[in-house]
């Protein structure tokens, strides 16, 4: 069986879904979407599938899978049209900034009995999928304590940043979800801080570029973060976990691991300068996932709820910054409570 | 010159400073107290000097300097003791489990103009000074975040815990010390948790055995810490600075740098076992300093202020748990306000 | 511009090629032909190309390049036949086992103006070309001292021994092209040693299954190569440059860059257990780099003149080791003084 | 029991066996010799010992053991003397440069049972100790190919060299002593290459700069050695075993672990400078050892025979450059055969 796509969105991340797509021997890319017509044909003209629009793509025969990749306020309109006309759908993080409409869009999938995969694509890395599995195979022992530690290059420009929905909503969201992911059981409690120290401007803008934060889980286990939005040395992606046997790590990624030695020392080439080549292997693993989602029509995983779970975290690192108190998960929204409506989808 | 010593406690701790004060030939150790007689003969052969009582010690003309290794609760009454005796002191961290006899006690320190030096081993450790070097020299520009990742290879004996003042006291000092010498500014405030894995007899002792403590600055710089009682695979002591225009840190140290190859992977040999071994060039190196310290008659660094800091900081974490809040230095104690009184020894 | 592409042969380093060529965006696999009808069609089904046989792409107007991945003493003949057909050749190592033979088909090459690259995939890893790259750019001074160790993770059946050609001309062979590559001049001597450690069965089949060897420049530049034909931690290929300012090596590859800490030490995966993972981008890159050099009809890089000097280094080897001495190339063939009769194609 | 040491020779060397002498708390060093009365008077005033003329050490009763750094040509003689005199002989590398010299000294050590130890000091190392160890365990399977690099941060003056018995008696020695410790066998072969690189004054001296080195033993082991007399990057100091079920190998040492990542990439600093500081260990250690062997009257090892044949690999290495052949150690001197008139001390 060959997965057929539709792509919505010729972006920056479009562009990496259409390589991982046109690159799986199980898919077929067969149209994209953009407002920008421009992007849309560039794209369709490189990878050899028709520019169509969004009514078209939801119309159309001959597409199963739709890959969302549109600006955020779209994402769950668009994952509620295309649950509704049956087809699976992948939508990139998050479903929407705002809980309760990630809830209301989470009804009409289950509902509908939709295919929804959310993109945490770092699940999908070989390195962190490996952590993953030593903790699986209890190599480690009980999981104790999880380090992430998640830093961009470089700061995006404060546009991006007043519709990001903030750092925690914008790029903790992924490690809210890889804590979650190698804890191995829910997240209690949030505790965060957050400060401006890379670009005054995001500061004016409401945000924050460099932040810390500690989750604890019922039975007592912890998962530490530190974020900031600016590297030097690069993609700083790293994540390690101790347990009651031992301990599991996940160094940083470089394009080429070579090692130049000379009277100033031993240096190694700095980092990938960001996630689209950090994570190109990940991208592919996470739509060939998809796909078999859709071919055995099980239950997607990272699924909707996952999306919610972690967007409902950084709400929660929202409102301990404000308040400088530790936040109970429960305060902010239902959703663990709500959990059990869902089916899993 | 020479500087001559008594050794006050020939316990774990004093065994290593024998070692470093011997080994060092500007110093010269001439007798050592304990009220367990044998451990002092013991110590007192292997080393060539004589069994004295502490009192014998206090009244010696043939002796400059004290280091004091006995019971946390018999520090502080012998600081005085002997910097009213006119001696140098170096003690062992900490001065005292409670912020205001540290404060009583650093007063008659500063009366008597006497050279106290505290206990904080790790500020000498030659990898982590080189850290500190880098800094200093702007390489990595200004400081952002400090993370800290500091773990015991097994728990100790409920009745130490019990005589410890709990993880924040005892352990987590040392890296509330490294993180103050790392920011280069004072903290403002403390935020921790903190829950038992590792051993339940430390719950019921009312202790925890992991913790996870985010410490931020005026200017917004962080510090995480992470602390575990117990780590399978050695004493695990790390530091990593991340800075405006670049990071650095130190890796563990290893006994042996050796890798084994073979079907299974690549094995290096664990860590050091603890830090007798881990930090004994740290040891040799601090009461080296010490020793310039006294010669020179300038104040000690890490002075008796560290040490009143670092305490404030523990009881900023034990409130912060327990209140579930960041809780501001400034509220634990009038450390701060008070700082000025002192004279800086 | 689309290069269409026949492939020879559908065994195990066939299939590395055909992803490579499928892969690739500027290239098309039109046809695929071998002896064993399945393999052809396994690997046509699998591609959607057509089976064909040698003759049938020999005569094809739809194919403007070819991938000889047949048995070794077919490859010079092929070369021959599809030169003067006017398709661009890709051969695997090596061109033939006999240095006379290789200097006939070369000839012919030349006298048809062909395309011929032979497979030295090692040159388009992207780590050995960071090496390469960091050498070009005079960081680490003039080459002196090049150190090559090559170790395959296990021995071949002995009937592949038997039709290889020897350790030297089926496994050094790589490593002399690579020493060339990074010396960056010729080489003027041979020293081997020679020995069977790891199976009996081929020492009695007249190979070798241990060397070592040394090479020489005529400015006295050094090489030494360490082959094993078992590692049994993995495909063990490492390279090192010592120059006048500096040194700069690549360390080996893993699939997966995980460490497991425990009690035992730290353990990092084996290293990939063959070619086909290790040199996965290398194969993509050396296609990527033939389509270039059919494009723009320049000569290509590494040529079969490349596959010509790296057969006569074998071949010094094997002498080296009968007579335990050092031969010079010059020795062995008049390739040096031939060199000049080929265009560089 | 206390060892009381006389050292024969107060300069660079000298230095570093002072201070392993002072070190060892079962040694005393009672007296130095020096031709130049200041650097023994220097010496003598920092470790609070005598000065004495050699033949006042000769002489004394409070002197169990002398350490010999003198110059090279005067080893065999004092060697003689002092094993004559009844004192336990430590003497540096090598006992001298001529063979036939070395074993007439040998005999009178041998008819004298006397103590003598050589100054290979890199068996004492305890990561290449730790690398030993593995192999004695078995866990690396059956020795196959040792790999040794080692290379000086800069080339020695040309007074020096001339002096030195050329750069395979001078610096590979160390190597050949290490190759054989870990081989666990006699090597039969050695073929080596050798050119100037770094320095044309040395080669106008008639020696060489870079040199390379195959061994091989009996049944066929390979050893590998890389050398050159100017490395930017520090003291190269590697070894590397491969086995027939595994690896070991041990990695460069530095003085600080520590790294800096910035936009160039991640920096460790450069290696130690040299063997004084890179060997410290290993020079405490070997004068231990020495110790043990005294007070055990048990065979001091690495031996006299240790020195004999480490030269002799040194002299057929200087034999395989002049005449571009594998030279059989057996072509080069008696020694092997000579061996069983040893008693091994």
């Amino acid at each position: 069986m060959t997965v057929r796509f539709g792509l919505l969105g010729a972006g920056r991340i479009g562009k990496v879904h259409a390589k991982a797509v046109s690159s799986n021997s199980k898919a077929k890319l067969i149209a994209v979407a953009d407002a920008f017509e421009k992007a849309a044909s560039d794209l369709a003209g490189q990878y050899g599938c028709a520019v169509r629009s969004i009514e078209q793509i939801l119309a159309a025969d001959d597409i199963d899978a739709v890959v969302i990749c549109t600006p955020t306020d779209t994402h769950a309109e668009l994952i509620e049209q295309f649950a509704r006309a049956g087809k699976a759908v992948f939508c990139e993080k998050p479903i929407d900034l705002d809980v309760e409409r990630v809830k209301a869009c989470l009804k009409v999938v289950d509902a509908e009995a939709a295919t929804l995969m959310v993109g945490f694509n770092r699940r999908f890395d070989p390195h962190f999928q490996a952590v993953h599995d030593v903790i699986a195979k209890g190599e480690i022992g009980t999981v104790e304590m999880v380090t992430i530690v998640s830093r961009d290059p470089g700061a995006p420009p404060v546009d991006y940043i007043k519709r990001s929905g903030g750092i925690f909503r914008d790029m903790t969201i992924h490690d809210f979800d890889m804590a979650r992911y190698l804890l191995g059981e829910e997240i209690e409690s949030v505790t965060a801080q957050a400060s401006v120290l890379v670009d005054k401007a995001i500061g004016e803008a409401g945000d924050f570029d460099s932040a810390s934060v500690m989750l604890q889980t019922a039975t007592g286990k912890h998962a530490t973060i530190s974020n900031s939005r600016r590297a030097t040395y690069g993609y700083d992606q790293r994540i390690e976990v101790h347990g009651s046997k031992g301990a599991v790590s996940a160094e940083n990624q470089r394009p080429v691991s070579i090692e130049v030695a000379n009277a100033s020392g031993y240096t190694r080439p700095p980092l990938h300068d960001f996630f689209m080549t950090r994570y190109l292997d990940a991208y592919a693993h996470e739509i060939s996932a998809f796909i078999d989602f859709v071919e055995s029509k099980s239950p997607a995983s990272p699924s909707g709820i996952d999306g919610l779970i972690a967007l409902a975290l950084a709400d929660a690192a929202v409102k301990s910054v404000k308040e400088g108190r530790t936040v109970k998960v429960s305060e902010v929204t239902g959703v663990m409570a709500d959990r059990s409506i869902f089916q899993g989808r």
